[in-house]
Parts: C-alpha cells; sequence; structure tokens
C-alpha cells in the first residue's frame, strides 16, 4: 500500500488505482462510442502522407463507404472536426446572408441550428417542440404556408439531448413542397436509424466519426445534393477552413484543402469495412432491437421513458428524483460503466443510456446489470433481476440477426 | 508470382507490393512528420470519454506541456482542426470587421493570411518579400510608419512553403511600438527554433500537432496574450467552432466546447512527456544541427540552397532544371524515402527536405544517402558519397548532443 501510494505525488491509492483503470471502463453514452479493437490497432501504424496516391486511394473508397451509409450518390466531404463544425459547414456554405430559414429545435442539437442561423446574422423561424417531444411534419407545414420565402430547413433525426427521432423524411417532403432546401444533421442517426438520402431527397446530411462509425472523434461528414452544390457557389458568408466549393474541388482528386487527420482516417477507414460486412441494414436492425430491449428494461425497472418518440441511439430515462447525479457517478465509479446525464436544461433530470455504435446484445446486458446493481447500491431496485429478464426476453424473441 | 497478383483485382504486382510498403515507408517532410512508436501505440488505448475528471485532467497537463514549448503562461486552446483552422479562428475573432491589418507574405503560408483576411473583408497591407526572401523588419517599420491605424500584423515564423526563417522578435517589437498587436504563425517554428512567446511579446502564437509534435494531424493550438484576449471579447464577424471567448471559457475547466479529437489529445500528452524529458532547448538545438549538417551536405552535392534565411524545420533545394519531380517520384518509389517538392508556383521546381519532428543523426543520414543514390540514379550525381561525407564531417565536429 505504501509503494503504491508513493507512486502518485498528488493522489490517494483510489485516485491512483482509479486513474489506471480508466481506459478499462466501458463507454454507454451516444457519443463518443467504444471503438473495436481493428480500429483502435489500425490508428497506430506509421503515419502516411496525405499528398500521395496511397491516401488518396484511401479517401476515395473512404467517401464510398460512407456514400453506402448514407445511401446516396451525392458526394461527401470529410472535415477534420466534431460533428458542430460541420453544422457550421452547411450554415455558412447553404445559406446568405438575411436569408429566411426554418429550424424545428425540440433540444440541445436543434438549438444549435438556432444559434448558428443567428451567429450568421438570419432570420431564424422555429417550428419547435417542448424538450422530449418531436416537432411533427405537420407545424413544419404550418410554418413554411404561414412564412413564405424559406430558404433552407435545418432539422435533426436523432435528437440525443432527449432521446426522440424526427420524421425526416416527412420533414423533407414538405420543405420541397415549399421549395425549400433541406439540412438534416444525422450525427447520431446514421447506422441506428432508417435513412435513405437520395430516395427521401436530403440535400445535406451530417455524420461524425465518433457515433455510429465507432472511430475516434474529429472527422466530420456532409453530404451535398445538385441543389445544395448549385447553392454552395454563391458566397455570402465568410468561409474558409470550412468552404464548401473547395473540399468538394478537392475532393474529386481525393484530396483536402488542409491537412486531414490522416490517422483517424485510417481508422475509419477499418471501421467502414466492418460495417459493409455486416451491411447497413443488419445494422440498422441490431440498433433496433438494441434500443428495444433497453426501453423494456427500464420499464420493467419501473423508470420512466422520457422520449415521445424513442430514437434507436440512446434511451432517456427519468430516474427518482434528485437520483440522476449519484447514479451515473456510482455506475461509473463502482462498475466502470459510463452512461451520460443531460444536457442543458435536463442537467440533473435524465440518464441517457446509450446503444448507438458497435454494440452487440452482451453489451446490453453488461451495462443493464450495472444499472440494476447501481440502483439496488441506491436503494430504488425493489425487485433486482426483473431489467435483465425483460431484456432476455425482448432479445430471445426476436433471435439472432442474420448475419 | 501468379498467386500475389491474383489477390489484387485491380493492380499489378508490383503496385501491390508497393501499397503494402506504403506503411515502411519514412516520411522527410515539413509535415506531417514521423510519430514515434510510443506515441502511435497511445492512440491505440481504448477511447475515453471527454466529459471526465480523467480527460479534464489530461487537457491541462496538456495545455501546460504545450506553455513549456510555447514559452508562455497565456492560456493555449487547443482545436481539432488543421493548422489552418487556428489561423482562421486568430483571423476572425482578433479583428473586427473594416479592420487594417499588415501581413508580412513571403510564401504560401504567408498568403493564407491574406487570403484570410479577405475573405473577412479586412483591409490588407502587405510588407512583402519575393519567395524564398525574408520580409525584413525595416518594411515593418516603413509599412507601420507610412499607414497608420493597424491593428494586427499577421506574421509566419517559418515559412515552410520556401523554407525561410523570419525575425518574429524584432517583427513584434515593431509592431507594438505602433500599437498593434501580432499573430504569428509559429506552426513549423514551434520545437524547431527559438521562440519566447511571453519575452518577445507575442499577442498569438499557433501550433498544429503534426509539426515539431510528432503527433498525427488534426489539432493546432493557439496561445492567447491578455492585450489580444481582451481583443477577443468583442465579436465582429461571425464565428462559432472557432469561437475563442467560448473556448477559453471551456479551457478553465479542461474542457473544449465540442466534442475534441481524443485519441489525438492521447497521443499529444505522450510526445509532449518526451520534448519534456528531452528538454525545449536541446531539441530546438537538435534541429539546428540537423538543419546545418543537411544544408552542408546539399552544398556538397552542389545544390543551390533555395532560401535567403534557413530555417532548422526544413531545406529547401533547387536541383538542376527540370528534375525536381523525377527526384522526390524516385526517392519515394524504390527507396522509400519521401520529401516534399514546391507549392503553389514553385512546384516543380524545388525540393523540400523535412527535419522538423523527432529525427536523429541517423534519420538525416538515411535521407541524404537516399537522396544521393537517387541523383546517381538520373546521372546527377558526380563524385557520389560528398554529400554524406560532409553530413559526418558537420555531425562530428558539433559531438553528440548532451542530453
Amino acid at each position: 500500500l505504501h509503494v503504491a501510494a508513493s507512486r502518485s505525488p498528488s493522489g490517494t491509492l483510489s485516485s491512483v488505482l482509479s486513474m489506471h483503470m480508466e481506459y478499462k471502463k466501458r463507454i454507454f453514452t451516444p457519443g463518443p462510442t467504444e471503438v473495436p479493437s481493428q480500429v483502435l490497432q489500425s490508428l497506430a501504424r506509421p503515419l502516411v502522407h496525405h499528398r500521395t496516391g496511397f491516401f488518396r486511394e484511401m479517401h476515395l473508397s473512404i467517401a464510398n463507404g460512407l456514400k453506402y451509409v448514407f445511401r446516396t450518390e451525392n458526394p461527401i466531404v470529410i472535415w477534420t472536426s466534431s460533428g458542430t463544425g460541420a453544422m457550421e459547414a452547411a450554415m455558412a456554405n447553404v445559406t446568405l446572408p438575411g436569408d429566411k430559414i426554418l429550424t424545428t429545435p425540440c433540444g440541445k442539437f436543434g438549438e444549435r441550428w438556432c444559434e448558428l442561423a443567428s451567429t450568421y446574422g438570419l432570420q431564424v423561424l422555429r417550428a419547435e417542440a417542448e424538450w422530449g417531444r418531436v416537432v411533427t411534419p405537420g407545424q413544419v407545414e404550418d410554418a413554411l404556408k404561414n412564412d413564405s420565402g424559406v430558404s433552407v430547413v435545418f432539422t435533426t433525426l436523432c435528437e440525443t439531448s432527449t432521446g426522440v427521432c424526427q420524421d425526416v423524411k416527412e420533414i423533407a417532403r414538405i420543405a420541397h413542397k415549399y421549395g425549400a432546401l433541406v439540412v438534416v444533421d444525422a450525427i447520431a442517426g446514421l447506422c441506428s436509424e432508417e435513412l435513405d438520402t437520395d430516395a427521401w431527397g436530403l440535400d445535406v446530411v451530417l455524420g461524425g466519426s465518433q457515433k455510429g462509425f465507432g472511430t475516434p472523434p474529429g472527422l466530420s461528414f456532409l453530404s451535398l445534393s445538385r441543389d445544395a452544390i448549385a447553392r454552395i457557389r454563391t458566397k455570402g458568408h465568410p468561409v474558409y477552413y470550412f468552404d464548401l466549393v473547395k473540399a468538394l474541388d478537392s475532393l474529386e482528386k481525393g484530396d483536402t484543402p488542409y491537412t486531414p487527420a490522416i490517422a483517424l482516417f485510417v481508422g475509419l477507414g477499418e471501421a467502414l469495412k466492418i460495417i459493409r460486412e455486416m451491411g447497413i441494414e443488419n445494422t440498422i436492425e441490431r440498433h433496433r432491437r438494441n434500443a428495444q430491449a433497453v426501453r423494456s428494461a427500464v420499464a420493467a425497472l419501473d423508470l420512466k421513458l422520457f422520449a415521445e418518440v424513442p430514437s434507436n441511439a440512446t434511451t432517456a430515462v427519468i430516474p427518482p428524483e434528485g437520483s440522476a447525479s449519484a447514479i451515473i457517478d456510482l455506475m461509473d465509479k463502482r462498475y466502470g460503466i459510463r452512461i451520460a446525464g443531460g444536457q442543458g436544461k435536463l442537467a440533473g433530470h435524465i440518464l441517457r443510456l446509450g446503444h448507438l455504435g458497435f454494440y452487440n446484445e452482451s453489451d446490453m446486458y453488461t451495462m443493464i446489470a450495472a444499472l440494476e446493481a447501481t440502483l439496488l447500491d441506491l436503494k430504488l431496485n425493489p425487485s433486482p433481476g426483473k431489467g435483465i429478464k425483460s431484456l432476455l426476453e425482448s432479445f430471445h424473441k426476436d433471435g439472432p440477426i442474420d448475419v
């Protein structure tokens, strides 16, 4: 004990142990998500230079892999940035100063579209809903009917701050009916929800490496329809790093305008190979089953679901009043299972159980067992085992995924 | 032969072999630079979540390591972006619409400051020099004397497109004399050149992970003086992802406003540990010696130096007319040694030999031997061995670095 403690100039033995065990912890948040071992290992390959045929071929192969997931023939630009960077790229390139745009805020990420639009001085209409509910296509139609001249509708497929999934297909249909382009934040929705960029006519779709793609954060993606491409060629706002015209021109040759996060490209390439092998339909089905099983477990544990229309990416749960932080902390410290809490005004009020990414049934047992154990520790689990029993039944009913 | 070739649906045997050997190739470019093995291995650790004490502690420790390299007590913000992102962050946050600024272009990266300033609609003064030469402090003083009201001077320490190093210390002194802030692109200069942020009063200094820090690309850095911080609180241009106020506020708690490239933070932490152990003075001295030895080898091979004031980061060389591309290609294909060519109007006219990053004397022998061999193959090396002999003498005269 003395020896171990003396190794740490600052901490106690328990803090030393917990630091060393950090890499043992499991992540069950809506992002970042766990990275499969073969992806992690690929990050450690010697760095290759990006102005080479090798990198360009890899880049184009990754762009094709993304097209498979997005279900599109549209070009897909990859940014070295978080998903927010891709959101700003969409806002700054697809709108012109003074444009009137429509947003569909019902959580933190929908509000981010509004903040971005304000930053760029746009007129912002809001078809909004309380956090936890979804914005209906009817609301979008009313907004577009009452206020003409909306150039772009900015919406969100999975609003991970509240756990809902919105009807982006129908919202896009209505937007087009009124002559507006539609930009979809599908950062948490890609791989986990049905999404058909081309069949639904989505003009811009956004994704991020650290979500369903099981790659570390640092890359974001953006697909562009022909109409969106026509729009971005008129420059209105100042853009440089996020200049979509430069990015598209570079992409044709497999290049990026500036030095890309090469190691993360290598990792993403490996992750896309797995998704291709698994198939995108099976990937979405796996997410649907995990989400359904987790919801049944949560209900069996007498916890309330927060989301009106729950997504396959994350399950938002209302725990007994005042217990959220204690549950999250104890799951982390005692069981090494990291779930997420609420964001913004939901901080301290909800739990968010992540099942977005490369998670299988065993992972769901691990997470729900830790939740059950934590609730038991906190005297909030009157009949231990009910959650796991419900998971068992849900997965058993579904049978194995045909992969 | 038949079996190997049949494995590749598209390529010949030689293309298959060269693809498989890509990870064996050595990088001697001004960036990205080679990544030490312990940094590469750290990238493959299981992903940790960023909203945790573990990440915040790592982030603050990295920020401290960067302060040691920058020689500053100023806060240092880390962006998930290439160095160009940090350049845009500086331009967009430190200037106001309509500002008059001074640039010192003498190559591609100096021109980038001008392009950024135009993007943001600023009045751009230029104290410029031909590519290959440096902008003198006298030119900067003349420009500031003749045209009052310049708010910020944007300059470049190492202009890697031409291989020169500028007198940023003196440029900063003059800028301050005329009441202007000074922003220094030290992306290629950090770790390789003398730079003292606080003693020289540099208001904003920029760095990038893939340069002297030997970490894969994807992170950029930006230090802010008190005067710069006062300036950024007045918002003029639209900024969201690169909002420095938000980034500074988050940094106090060890946070980033948006999901950071976590795996690259882990790698950067390992790289900074090595730099600390080696010492920043020794690190710069190692770069000085490598650069000096490479210049002597280049002269011995009867190649001309391109840079008026050569930097420690890269040696720009004028090869015999019309031979640049052939030299670069053959060094890459036959010897697996990747150097860089010219950029912009220098494409096809110069070679750039990189010695920025974690390179030792053995690495310089490797690079110069490949250069000699390539020149021999191309019948451009009349007395083989002179380059290596010159390297031997240069390093021998210096003796071992006292580490």
